[in-house]
């Protein structure tokens, strides 16, 4: 355990959600999730690395698809119970080739707000 | 159920993460946590309405602060799992008065990546 990974408080599976945000503009890229390990990694090397849940592995973002992210930037939340991570992403963050996760996934639009 | 709360995939506990950025900036604000009827009150109320872990109870942000969030946009990941909530925040979004939940949180910062 290390000086930031002791300033995370892990779940009941070891885990924290990490928030993804490019670098500059600050787009929410994705949400994945970090073990203590991962996030070891991630700052040893440079390399944003996540647990995959679904699969049970540490995937090293970019490995297979070439779409890199480096750490620039790491922020826990105010609880210790969530990471903001910055990142200078290289293509496209989505495994489906959009730019972000959330880029096809609009599900409700509203106004600005009526009450003052 | 509705069209809107069919596209999420809930997790165990019934639960899936939010995302809250500010409308125009795109800021991260928080992450906070709904189940159906949360997100069921965000969308019918346009007040953004979460899940608390800690007090098992609906939390109306900004309730007890006067810290509102009207919400004004909504999408959902490439995996359903994860929610991205745009609101318009009145004042902090934090609860220690800080604008967001991670600007005290710094934890590391790096360069940019060496490697081309």
């Amino acid at each position: 355990m290390t000086e930031v990974t002791d300033r995370v408080k892990w779940n009941a599976e070891g885990l924290v959600p990490v928030v993804v945000t490019q670098h500059g503009s600050g787009e929410v890229l994705m949400l994945a999730w970090m073990d203590e390990e991962a996030l070891s990694r991630s700052l040893d090397t440079g390399r944003a690395t996540y647990w995959s849940r679904s699969r049970q592995e540490y995937w090293i973002k970019g490995e297979t698809s070439g779409h890199k992210q480096w750490v620039r930037e790491l922020r826990v939340d105010c609880d210790g119970d969530t990471l903001l991570l910055t990142v200078e992403q290289e293509g496209a963050a989505c495994h489906t080739g959009d730019r972000t996760c959330f880029d096809a996934g609009l599900l409700a639009e509203f106004g600005p707000r009526a009450e003052a």
